[in-house]
């Protein structure tokens, strides 16, 4: 089946300004996971429009935020899609960084800007919007469509897959709508059957119980210096993973796999530019650093802190020193084995001083090409932009699909592209386009045209 | 000769209170280089208070702080002795961790609450109201005394070194009396004839020019990893010294050194104790320790700084990372040649990338045992407090020695004892005893009857 396009685009051209006013509602009520902030309000928030949809709603606790669940569309459907959104977004720090305030949506010139407006609340609400449009314009669903917003994506998810293993029966489905990807340098929109994994892990040594002035050096212990040496076994000068037993876990990459990631277009000098570097690491050629940026693992420092950090000098010999650092897991690899093998690595060095806090992690899921949802999301990428996306055959990123993608074996799909490449998620000065809000419910009304009518 | 040690006595009892309430007016002055904050308004509070006791005062400007130079004591006395003071203070961060007003002089049980209470101002205004009574009781000094007071010994005396080259004319002298030493855990006085020197760099890698999402990092290189790579390069797990050709510059300890420190007794179990530490570094002996403590050369992290440091995980390649290294100096290594050493074997292992900014260094200085202000602090000391001070061949810790001990080549001693084994200085709750502040007049009054008098 197809859609009347004209109405539905009547449609939201007609509300464009109430939508606005909805999306400023949403920005302006802070729900940030990390510190439990306006958590509470804004699920209720989420789960009042999705009533005024029509929809039957339900608000699951969970130890961490809730999850808000929401189905309509008729029950007796041929097909059934999971959407996934979150409403919880980043922590605005550093605040003094933004040219307005983070939790009020200010437009300029084309411009959404406000914490939470790509990340991921402009494409939630515009994907609610779009179902109401089609229910004013369309008539019913044609598919069953059950919603999970969660709310805590921002700090790791540590409760989902719990909560999707409990209500694996009600979650059946043929297909998951994950988040949007977003469009590149170019304006491609790029599209993705899953992500990495991540394990997310704090080492910490501790020195003196308090900071000693520096001429004591020759006979206490530095924190720094431990920390600086274990890591330095993990990864060596010339970025070649060394963690004992570690990279024999990966699984090779099949020839189909070689070929779907060799024919992802990326913009390389235009990233390069933007991020202000000459060269890729190790000197790799775009062709390499294609391959490595979506199918290496990785073991990168995300922090490192210890001793002073102030301007000029100050002698002294640091109590403790302490690193973050995230593991991107391929297939092969788990969160549970890193910390497993890291543990192992350490202890056989000696490093037994040197704790490690296991601060999250996500498998890695990527669905198989040729699902009736890829299936969709091209055909409806074509119907709104006239475009053919870029499929990754999974993301550089992570996220919490494994619980869908995986454990209940359900087919999934990245697709949208509300995020252009300056989008400054988890940044200061986060914004989403005005035009790329309103395509989205373009593309949500054609994805489920297509999903609703495809061949399977 | 010796002194009327009766008539001091009681000069300095009847005292006791203007002298505190001077000391308070010297506490509420703030007087921090690091911020120049009220370096010039305790600049003129030094000059007044030595032309209170009758000194010519003259005050030098330097690029810097400016150094008040005092004058007593007769012109044609048979000898001179320098006193070297500083004026300045440290910054009082953390300010949370203070129990009182920093800038502000608390007495409770006994002990002088205070930034700068020991670190230098107590000394300091100690031996100049030791100056006064003994004007008052004794008549005229027995010797020449030219006082040095400098304003940025807190930041590392970055002008005191010209200055004095400058003025080596006026500065001539039969010897130096240093800033004080303090009596260990079991309140034995410690003197010194010298102390390391001192090299302080700050190392600095960049990355992208902003922060980038952590799934970038197998293709855009991390500073973190840059500097982790490039410190393990400098000392190994074994704590070795690696940097390149740096350790034969070191200068074999002679039997007689060895002797030297072999002779200082350490309080160890209290030291282990104090600092929470149930071994030395590499499991030293205490033997060992006392040698390496007293006579190795170090590569110190004082601090490492790179990305996010918060609580819990942020997914996040940093765009910079910085480390802050001291290098303490024994004799034959300097700071110019720890510089142009780093550099080298940074550049030779393709660190070309890592900045070394130089934030200030001082000079190895000892001077020879056997000297007129060492026999005078021998004796000062036993006259004082029935006490024979242990002697340090060198501290192990830094000042602005050289200028005076190898570049004017004047014999110089720490001697005094205001600093207890808790003192605190450089961190809040700043300290010292009521009675160490009296003992200081009189061991300033016996080490000017003593230097008078010896035989050289």
């Amino acid at each position: 089946m197809s859609y009347h396009t004209q109405s539905f685009n009547e449609y939201i051209a007609q509300h464009h300004e109430r939508f606005l006013a909805e999306f400023a509602k949403f920005i302006a009520q802070p729900s940030v996971a990390a510190d439990n902030r306006g958590v509470q309000e804004m699920c209720d928030m989420v789960a009042e429009r999705f009533r005024q949809l029509g929809a039957a709603v339900t608000i699951y606790p969970t130890a961490g935020s809730p999850v808000v669940y929401a189905e309509i569309g008729p029950k007796d459907a041929a097909r059934t899609l999971i959407i996934y959104n979150h409403y919880d977004v980043q922590p605005e720090d550093p605040i003094e960084l933004w040219d307005t305030a983070p939790f009020e949506m200010v437009i300029k010139e084309g411009v959404i800007y406000g914490r939470g407006t790509s990340d991921d609340k402009g494409e939630l609400l515009s994907r609610i919007q779009a179902v109401e449009a089609w229910l004013k314009t369309q008539g019913d669903l044609p598919v069953r469509i059950k919603w999970v917003v969660e709310g805590e994506e921002e700090t790791g998810s540590a409760h989902l897959a719990d909560w999707v293993k409990e209500h694996a029966a009600m979650l059946q489905a043929d297909g998951v709508l994950w988040e949007g990807g977003g469009y590149d340098e170019a304006g491609r929109p790029m599209f993705g059957l899953g992500g990495k994994g991540l394990a997310y892990f704090e080492l910490r040594c501790q020195g003196p119980n308090h900071d000693l002035h520096s001429s004591i050096a020759p006979i206490v212990v530095n924190p720094a210096w431990r920390l600086v040496w274990a890591l330095s076994t993990l990864k060596d000068a010339n970025d070649q993973i060394t963690l004992d037993d570690y990279m024999q876990h990966v699984r090779p990459l099949s020839t189909e796999e070689l070929a779907l990631i060799d024919a992802v277009p990326m913009e390389f000098e235009a990233m390069r530019e933007r991020w202000g570097i000459s060269n890729w690491i190790k000197g790799q050629t775009d062709h390499q650093a294609r391959r490595d940026y979506i199918a290496a693992p990785t073991i990168n420092i995300c922090g490192f802190h210890s001793g002073y950090g102030g301007a000029g000098s100050k002698t002294v010999l640091p109590a403790e020193a302490s690193a973050k650092l995230d593991f991107r897991l391929v297939d092969g690899l788990t969160s549970p084995l890193a910390e497993r093998l890291l543990r192992a690595h350490l202890d056989r060095r000696g490093f037994t001083d040197i704790s490690i806090t296991d601060l999250g992690g996500e498998e890695f899921a990527a669905s198989r090409p040729g699902s009736l949802v890829q299936h969709a999301a091209i055909a409806a990428s074509q119907d709104t932009w006239d475009k053919t996306p870029i499929m990754y055959p999974w993301f550089p990123g992570s996220g919490p699909m494994h619980p869908f993608g995986v454990v209940l074996g359900i087919p999934l799909i990245f697709a949208g592209a509300t995020w252009h490449p300056d989008i400054r998620a988890h940044s200061p000065n986060e914004n989403i386009f005005v035009k790329d809000y309103v395509e989205s419910m373009r593309f949500t009304a054609a994805f489920i045209a297509r999903f609703a009518s495809l061949e399977a």
